[in-house]
This record gives C-alpha cells, sequence and structure tokens, in this order.
C-alpha cells in the first residue's frame, strides 16, 4: 500500500471509545492484524509495555522475544530535564528484553529550552544520552537510539511550529553529535504544523526532511500524514509523503554514473541544435532517468484546467482513495490471530475499565 | 517592498499590447522608475542591448557605463550545444561594456540533454564555458557568471518539471563545477511547475531553494512568484517566497553561538520540570532566536477556524494586497527620468512598429 514507508508507526488510530488501559491492546493488534511493517511499543505504563512484548510473543515466539528485537519503542523526555517515572518503566521493560528504544527528548524550543537552537541541542542531547545511559544500566549492550522531536515556538503564541530553518540546523547538529557518540540516531522528516495539505505544508514538510537526509539520520519519522504538529493526519498529506518518498531515496541514493559513457555518445550523435527523445540511451533510461511523481501536475495550465483544475490537495484526496480501495489485508497466521485475541480477551476481563 | 529580494529581475511583465521591437524601452524604464533595485539589461536583439546601455547612462553616467557593472543581463544557450546569433550579439554588447552576464544554458534534460542527470551536467557545464569563454574574447577579464537552469522533464508527456530531487542534485554538481574554475554562478531557487501556490509548490520549491543554498550559489534567481514552470507568476507565491527568504538567511548564516554561555547558564536557572519563558536570556532573545513567518499559521485549530480557516494561498494573497498597497515609488531624480522620457521618445519615433 505504502512501499516508501518502512514502519507502521505508533498510534495510527487512537481508539477514544475505549478505556483508556485497554486501547493499547487493540492498537497493537491492529499494527499485526492489518500491517506486515514493524510496529511500535506502548509505553504509556509499565503493563502495557508488558502487554506489548506478550503479543510481540505470540507473533516471534515467547522465547524469541526475550533477546532478538521485534520492535521498537519510542520514550520521551520531558524537557526540561525530566525523564519520569512512565517513561523508565517502559524502559526498563523493553531494554530487559533487548528491544530498541528511541530515547527522544521532546522539546519545544523557546518554552521548554532556551530561546537558543545551540542551547536547545546542548540540553537535548544531555537528556538524550541520559535515557540511553539508563538503558544501558538495565541491560548492557542492548540495542538504543538516539533522537531528537525538536520544533520551535513560535515567540508571540507559544505555538508550536514546523518546518524552520532552525529546526533544520538543529537536526544538523545533531546528526554531528549522533555521529561522535557512534549513536545510530532518529529524526523528523515531513512534519508540519500546517493544518492543510497546502502550500504551507509543502514548505515545512520539505525543509525538514532535505535536512532530515542530509543530516545522515539513520531513521526518519512523521514521514507521511502528519499536520496540525502531530495532533492530526491527512489523507492527501500521506499520499502526498509517500510519493515524495521515493522521490527522497531517489536523492539520497546519489547520482547514478554507471551510464555515463553512454550519455556522452549520445551528446556526439544528436550534436547542436537536435533533441535526446529519441536516442537509444534515452528509449534506454528515460523510465528511470528522473523522478516521475503522480500526484503533482506539470501538465499545461490548458490541459491542467481542462482536468478540473484540481489543486494538489484534491488530487492527494484522490489518490488516497485509491490506494484505501487497493489495501489488501495481508495474511496473519490463523493460530497466531487466534492466540492474540485469547490473550486480548484475557486482559480486557482482568483490566477494570480506566481513564487513565 | 520585498527587502528578502535584492534584484528586480527581468521580465517583470511583458507588455504585450506595445510592439515587440519597443517593449524593452518600457520594461527597461519601469525597472529605473519602479524600484530602486538592480536590474536585467534586455538580450533579444544588439539594438535592444544598445538601448538598455544607452538608458544605464543616463541613469549611471555615459562615461560610467562603459566600464563599470551597472547591470546585469543573462544569455541562454540554446541547449544541446547553440549559442544562437542574438545571444551572441547580446554578449558583445555588454561584455564590451564590462557588464557581467550570465551564462546560462536553458536545459530541458532528457529533451534538450541525455536521459541522464549527470550526462547533462557535463553537456551544461560546456554549453556554459563557451559561452564564459566567448565573452573572454569580447573583453578579456570582464566579470561572468557561469549559470544553469535545468529542469527534469515529465518523460510521459514532455511537460518541464519544477522541484524534483534530480534537479537539487545537478545544482550540488553545478556548484563544485563553479568552484572547480573559480567562477561565480547562478542557480534558481523557487521554481516551481505548480500552476497553484498549492502544497506541490510547497514541496517543489524548497526542494530546489534547499539545494540552491546548500550547492553555494552565489546568485538565486526565480526567487520569487514563480509558477507554472515560469510561465506566470503568483502574487501570493511572490508574497510567500518573500517571506520564506527571510528564514533562508537565517539558515544560510548558520547558528549564532554568541549567547551560549548564556543559553548555557539557563537551564542551569531553570532546572528540572521548569520552562524557559521567563528567564531573562529568553527576554532577550525571543525576538531574533527563531524565524517566525508570519503568512504562515501555527494557531490552533480552533483559533483558526474562527480566524476563518484559510488556507496558506488565501493567506498569501492578502499578504500580497497589503505589500502592494504598502507601496512606496522610490525618488527617482527628475533630470534622470526626463532624460530617460527623451531617449525612449526618440528611440521610439525611429523604431518601425515590428512583431519579432
Amino acid at each position: 500500500m505504502a512501499p516508501s514507508i518502512h514502519h507502521s508507526g505508533g498510534t495510527v488510530c487512537e481508539p477514544v471509545d475505549v478505556p483508556v488501559n485497554k486501547r493499547h491492546l487493540d492498537m497493537v493488534y491492529s499494527h499485526i492484524k492489518y500491517s506486515d511493517k514493524p510496529f511500535m511499543g506502548i509505553v504509556t505504563s509499565k503493563e502495557r509495555a508488558e502487554d506489548t512484548m506478550a503479543m510481540a510473543g505470540v507473533v516471534f515466539g515467547e522465547e524469541f522475544v526475550r533477546d532478538n528485537p521485534v520492535l521498537v519503542a519510542i520514550t520521551n523526555c520531558n524537557s526540561p530535564l525530566v525523564w519520569d517515572a512512565t517513561m523508565l518503566d517502559a524502559m526498563r521493560v523493553y531494554a530487559r528484553h533487548n528491544q530498541p528504544l528511541i530515547l527522544a527528548p521532546f522539546a519545544l524550543c523557546g518554552a521548554s529550552t532556551s530561546a537558543s537552537a545551540v542551547g536547545a541541542v546542548a540540553q537535548v542531547n544531555a537528556e538524550a544520552l541520559a535515557g540511553v545511559a539508563f538503558t544501558q544500566l538495565i541491560r548492557p549492550g542492548s540495542p538504543q537510539i538516539y533522537g531528537q522531536f525538536m520544533v520551535t515556538v513560535d515567540m508571540k503564541t507559544g505555538a508550536p511550529m514546523g518546518g524552520t530553518p532552525e529546526a533544520a540546523q538543529m537536526m544538523y547538529l545533531m546528526g554531528a553529535l549522533a555521529r561522535k557518540y557512534k549513536l545510530p540516531w532518529r529524526t523528523s522528516g515531513f512534519h508540519v504544523g500546517s493544518k492543510l495539505n497546502d502550500a504551507q505544508a509543502g514548505y515545512e514538510a520539505n525543509m525538514l526532511m532535505h535536512a532530515a537526509i542530509l543530516s545522515g539520520a539513520n531513521y526518519i519519522w512523521h514521514s507521511a500524514g502528519w499536520l496540525e504538529a502531530g495532533l492530526t493526519c491527512g489523507y492527501s498529506k500521506f499520499a502526498t509523503d509517500c510519493e515524495q518518498l521515493v522521490g527522497w531515496y531517489k536523492y539520497a541514493g546519489g547520482l547514478p554514473f554507471d551510464d555515463f559513457k553512454e550519455a556522452m555518445a549520445a551528446i556526439r550523435e544528436v550534436g547542436p541544435q537536435g533533441h535526446f527523445l529519441g536516442t537509444q540511451h534515452t528509449l534506454d533510461h528515460f523510465e528511470s532517468a528522473f523522478f516521475m511523481p503522480n500526484i503533482m501536475d506539470f501538465n499545461s495550465f490548458e490541459q491542467w484546467k481542462a482536468e478540473g483544475a484540481k489543486d494538489h490537495d484534491t488530487r492527494g484526496r484522490e489518490k488516497a482513495r485509491n490506494m484505501l480501495a487497493d489495501y489488501e489485508e495481508p495474511k496473519l497466521d490463523e493460530g497466531i490471530a487466534d492466540g492474540l485475541k485469547d490473550l486480548i480477551a484475557r486482559r480486557e476481563e482482568k483490566l477494570p475499565d480506566s481513564v487513565s
């Protein structure tokens, strides 16, 4: 459905009609049932982290998940300088199972950090390293990820912003620090503050993805659909981002030089004043030479108008509808599905309904 | 009106109601009269280039403009491999006056170059260097600019595209070559294929501006308003880009470290669990620490809805209207204005109306 996305993330949907302390069961089950991509573990309490590992045990084997990474979980430092009890509990559960955690301060720069980008990086770095160090006390050598989520704050209103130049610059610093510490690191890509998939969303999204790619991030989150500083997700934005990611893979892969001799021969063949559309080199390479997005529209104004003069948001929504229509549920082994349902039923029976 | 733009460009408006061979007089006059920014010289014929220099002579002094750069002109190679007679004529006029030319192949990669990004760069490099070399035959040592305008072509339709990954990658190669040849170089920034100031425009624009900045371009054109692969210019896009450029200056300037000690002191002052909004460091730096665009909207969904739920394009158009309302015509010396009008009247009388 979205081959350019390698991970289905965490909270795809928060089922607010389900008691708070039972939601995680449905959320993890949905990841396993409806997607064949890796998923995230729940971190909102020790018990929910343990439930996640129990469910992972049903899928991958109870023995196997004690030592082998099968999921990833994110824990956020409460900037400034607080790793709270809930996060530490989750870190204990996952690190003990040798599961990778992302140790990522969630920083609203200017509010939960100083009004200085380098000051913010210094603080967030200390917070992230403290998180990594804690996991090594639980299980030395467990594989952990240095991370950050840093947005700047609109100093007039306190609202979190998305793709600002400082957010990009801070990524470069964090990337350099991650390399210094020899830690894999996570940042965010297409995350934006815009409420719509409009021009603002595009400017913001590409500002950060460009920096994420060039800062050498190993793990790029918030890579599709993000709107309103993460408070919602848009279908059109999701489809747009999935397509744009294909271009970013091309970008990150660098330019191919393997057909350079043939390309130079084509110049000699065509010579001055000609065009290259009919050369053998073009026929051999036209499908792969350049990124060709479909939601973006490069037709003439007249053609575009004849086709309804749709803006990008509209075209993205149409694409998202097609993606949903084409969705095929991956086959989950029936024994595993039954095992998960049993486990969930037992847990739901045991847990009192709770709102926190 | 647009302080982040340092040059008023060339064809701001093509007065299609004026005979083709007289338009340049109005166009150059408008640049001088309505803006106090540097402007471009006309290149569409030898006579029009000479008229441009005559008009520049009225403004800056006939003697002065024989040897001192007062404008810039762009000449495009007709890729593949043709510098046509019109361009060479213009190059002769401007180089003889020691005026800088941008020697910029206009390449539709995949059509007027091979379907290979590195093949396209090799060709465009040769074309640009041939242009630079020609100017040095006319006037050795005249200051010239290595340039490119390269977009990839949609290989299904032949339509030029805007912000593609290959266009960005080619910029990095061109920048490296410019440094090798020790030539200042020009590229394009916010140029897009989208017909609207929508999400596509944002993704495209920032893809290229990011690459333009990081590839070390000395002169970045198409930095505001560009839409539809250059066939039109949008007011909302213009206002958006002008504002975004402010952020790009911040980005290109790098992160300031001069208040780092104070920022670290603020962390010690606030400690765990607090916030930084009331610290002296924040009060001292909140206005300058982070880029704060106004057309972009980071308010809460509820606030944004209460204010009309406007998309970015709408807000940009409002900003453009305000910019136009606030426009103040720079004072042009009356003697110069009269001199220009005299010159134009004499030329218009002499020139027969022509459609080419």
